[in-house]
C-alpha cells in the first residue's frame, strides 16, 4: 500500500463513519444542515472570495484559457446562486424511506423495498467550484457521504467551502465527515481514490472523455460513467424546414461547451438541397464552422471537407459536423456507430418514422420534434441533478436525487423458515 | 491487443449485432424462442448427456470432490428441470418496453421513462451448466445477448447445451448470437472478457468469493458483485425459544452451502445460557460443528474455540460460530464490522428493537423472526433470479428480470427548444 493509498483509506474510514450516522437520521436534520451551509456560505463570502482570488492569480500565471478561468471564477453573485441551489434542494421530496414496494408472500411474510442511501459516494470533477458544493448538498439530501476531488486549479476555493459546508454539519449535529476534500489533487491520488474498494459505493467522474475514460480503466470501485456526448439531430424527409431551422439552432449554438449539444446534422437527400443552404447561412451567423461531407459540400461550397474523425468527435464548441443521408436507416445507423448513446432527436412529420427513431435509437435520452439540450435534470423536472449517466447501469440519464439511493428490502416474519 | 483479446471482440461484435436485432423485437417472439429452446433441450437429453458424461469422466479422473460432481451431474430429470424453468421465463410478464413513468412539462414535451434492454450481459460462472441454460433464458426474455463463461469442468456440456440454445434461436428467425459460449475457459480468456469495455453492457459473476474478488479487480466493464453472504442471526433478549431454535436451525442446516445460509449466531447475554445448550444439541443433533466465543463456551463446553477469523467467515458447511453480545448495539456493531450486507435476522418479541434492526443493519435483506434462507427471487416472487447482489449500484438483493433492464427516455415535442 502506497502513502497515498493509506491516507484515502483513513479518509474511508471518516467516510464510511459519517454514512453509518447520516443513513439513521431523518430528512428534517439533512434538510436543516442544507440550509445551515447555505447560511455558511452567504456570511463566508469574502473569505471564499479571497480564496477563489488565489486559483485565479495562479490559474492566470498558467496560463488557462478564458473559458476555464471563466468555469473557476467566483463572485458574490454566484457564491449567493451556490447559496441558493442548497435552499432547493432542501425544498426537494425526500427520497430516503420512501417505500417502493411492499407485498405479502403466500406464507405471511410481508417484504418491503425500501428507499435507502448508497453509502459513501466519491466525486471526481475539474475546475467548478460550484459542484464541490452542489455534490455535498445533493449527497446530504439522499443521507450520503461524500468524499471530493476536485481540479488542481480550484483547490482553495474548494478548501474555503468544504470549511464551511463542514462548520454548517457540526452547528446542525451532524458529523463533519460526511464532507471531505481530498487535499491532493495529483494523479495519483486520484488513481488511489478510484482503487478504494471497500470504502466507496460509487465513484461519479463529472469531465471530459479523458478523466471518464481514466476511471474506466483504473476504477476498481463501482463507478457512473457521464457526460460525454457526441448527439446528432436528424432532419427527416418531408419535415418542417422552420422547425428543423430552429431546433438545430438551438441545439448546436445555445450553449455549444456542454454534453448534449448537437455535434452532427444529418440531413435527408430530398431536404438537402433547400434546407442545407438555410441552415448553412443561419449557421454562419452564429460563427458555426461546418464540416460537411461530400454532398454536404455540393450544397454548402464553404464547408471544410469532413473526414472520418469528424463524425467521432464531441467539439464542444462551434463546429458542426454534416452529413447528407439517403434514408432514416442510413441516419439510424450512423447514429448507431459514432453516437455516444447520450441524447438524440429526429425532426419529422412522419408518425411511422418518429416511432422507429424512439424505438430503435440506443441511447439515454430520444427526442422527436424537439432539441436535444433538454437532456438536464432540471428541464426533465428533477429539480436537481448530480451529472448525466450515458451507462446503462443503474441511472441512464440526467441524474436527480433516486440516482444517489440504493434500495433495501425489509422483511417481517412471525417465525417463517424455508421448507 | 492479445490474440485473445481480438477473439474476445469478435464475440462482443456480434453479440451487440444480435443485441441491436433483439431490442426491436417483440416479447412475443422472444417467449417462443424461450419455447423452443424447451422443446430442444428435450429433443436433444441424449447427446447432452453424453456430452455431460464425458465432463464426469474427466472430473472423476481430476478428483473433484464430491459436492463439484454433483453440481456438474446431468440427469434427463435434471434436462427436464432446465426446459421446464425456460417454459417458466416465458410465461413471466414482459418487463421490455414498460412505461415506467411519464409525465408532461410545462413546456409541453412529454417525457417517458421506458424499460429497455441493457444490451449485451457477460456472465462468468462455475461448474453448474444448469447455470447456462437459466442465465441464456433470462437474457433472451429481456431482449439482452449474452456472452457465457462456464468453467472448465462443465464444457463438454456447456457446448452441447449452447449448441441447442442457438438452434432454437435460429427456428424463430432470432440471431444464434444473442446465446455465445466462449469456448477458451483458461482464466486469461476469463480476465480478457472482463476487460471487453464497448461490448458487455454488465458483467456478471456468479460463484465464490475468489472469483468475485478476480472481477472487482481486473474489470473495466461494469459489473454486479453477487453472491457472498456473510449471515447472522441474532437471538434477542427476551425471544421465543422455540421461534429462534427453528430460524436458527433453518438458516443453518436446510443448505449450508448456499450464500443465504446464517454463518454467524449472536445470542443476547439473557438467553445465553438456556438457549445455548438447547441449539447446541439441535445443531450437533444435525452434524454442526460450534466456534464459540468464551462466553459460548461457558454454556457450549465442547464449543471449539472461535478465532477473529471465524467472524469472518463464509463456511458454506456445516459450521457455525456463536457469540454471545450484551445487547442489540453490540449485536449491531458485530454485523457492521463483519457481515457482508447480504442477509441478517433478528429473533424477538420487542417492537422498538425490531425497528432498529430493520432500520439499522445495512444490508439487502433484513428480517425480522423469519429465516435468512428466504433471500432469493423464487421465494421473493420474481419467478426468476438471475442472482443476488450485494452491492449497492443497479440491483440489491435478489435481481430477477428488471435487474436485466435498463430505461430510456422518449420525449415528445412539436419544436420546443431551450431558452
Amino acid at each position: 500500500m502506497t502513502e497515498i493509498e493509506a491516507r484515502w483509506r483513513e479518509y474511508g474510514e471518516r467516510a464510511r463513519a459519517a454514512a453509518t450516522v447520516l443513513a439513521r437520521t431523518d430528512g428534517v436534520i439533512r434538510n436543516a444542515g442544507l440550509r445551515e451551509m447555505a447560511k455558511g456560505l452567504l456570511a463566508a463570502a469574502s473569505a471564499i472570495l479571497e480564496a477563489n482570488g488565489r486559483d485565479m492569480g495562479a490559474a492566470r500565471e498558467h496560463g488557462l484559457s478564458r473559458a476555464m478561468l471563466d468555469r473557476l471564477y467566483l463572485d458574490e453573485r454566484r457564491v449567493e446562486e451556490m447559496a441558493k441551489g442548497l435552499l432547493g434542494v432542501a425544498e426537494l421530496p425526500d427520497p430516503i424511506g420512501q417505500t417502493v414496494a411492499r407485498w405479502r408472500r403466500p406464507n405471511g411474510l410481508e417484504i418491503a423495498q425500501v428507499r435507502v442511501p448508497l453509502g459513501v459516494i466519491g466525486m471526481i470533477y475539474e475546475a467548478r467550484p460550484n459542484v464541490t458544493v452542489d455534490a455535498a448538498g445533493l449527497c446530504l439530501k439522499t443521507g450520503n457521504a461524500v468524499i471530493l476531488r476536485g481540479g488542481s486549479e480550484a483547490l482553495e476555493s474548494n478548501r474555503a467551502l468544504v470549511t464551511v459546508l463542514r462548520e454548517a454539519m457540526t452547528r446542525v449535529g451532524l458529523p463533519a465527515d460526511a464532507v471531505q476534500l481530498l487535499d491532493d489533487p495529483g494523479r495519483e491520488a486520484a488513481r488511489a481514490l478510484m482503487r478504494l474498494s471497500g470504502y466507496l459505493d460509487v465513484l461519479i467522474p463529472r469531465g471530459g472523455a479523458g478523466l471518464i475514460q481514466t476511471v474506466v480503466e483504473n476504477a476498481t470501485v463501482p463507478t457512473i460513467e457521464t457526460g460525454v456526448g457526441n448527439c446528432h439531430v436528424y432532419v427527416d424527409e418531408g419535415c418542417d424546414h422552420e422547425m428543423a431551422e430552429r431546433i438545430v439552432i438551438n441545439a448546436k449554438c445555445q450553449r455549444p461547451a456542454v454534453c448534449n449539444a448537437m455535434e452532427t446534422l444529418l440531413v435527408h437527400e430530398a431536404e438537402a438541397p433547400i434546407f442545407l443552404p438555410r441552415i448553412a447561412a443561419a449557421l454562419q451567423a452564429r460563427g458555426v464552422e461546418i464540416r460537411g461531407c461530400p454532398r454536404t459540400r455540393t450544397f454548402i461550397p464553404q464547408a471544410v471537407p469532413a473526414t472520418e474523425e469528424d463524425w467521432a468527435t464531441e467539439y464542444l464548441d462551434l463546429i458542426l459536423a454534416v452529413k447528407v443521408v439517403a434514408s432514416l436507416d442510413e441516419a439510424l445507423a450512423h447514429i448507431a456507430r459514432y453516437g455516444t448513446k447520450h441524447s438524440e432527436a429526429i425532426v419529422t412529420r412522419d408518425y411511422t418514422r418518429a416511432r422507429r427513431f424512439l424505438r430503435e435509437v440506443d441511447a439515454a435520452a430520444v427526442y422527436v420534434n424537439a432539441s436535444t439540450r433538454f437532456t438536464d435534470g432540471f428541464q426533465f423536472g428533477f429539480g436537481a441533478e448530480i451529472g448525466i449517466s450515458t451507462q446503462k447501469l443503474h441511472a441512464r440519464g440526467p441524474m436527480g436525487l433516486e440516482a444517489l439511493t440504493s434500495v433495501k428490502y425489509e422483511i417481517c416474519g412471525d417465525g417463517q423458515i424455508r421448507e
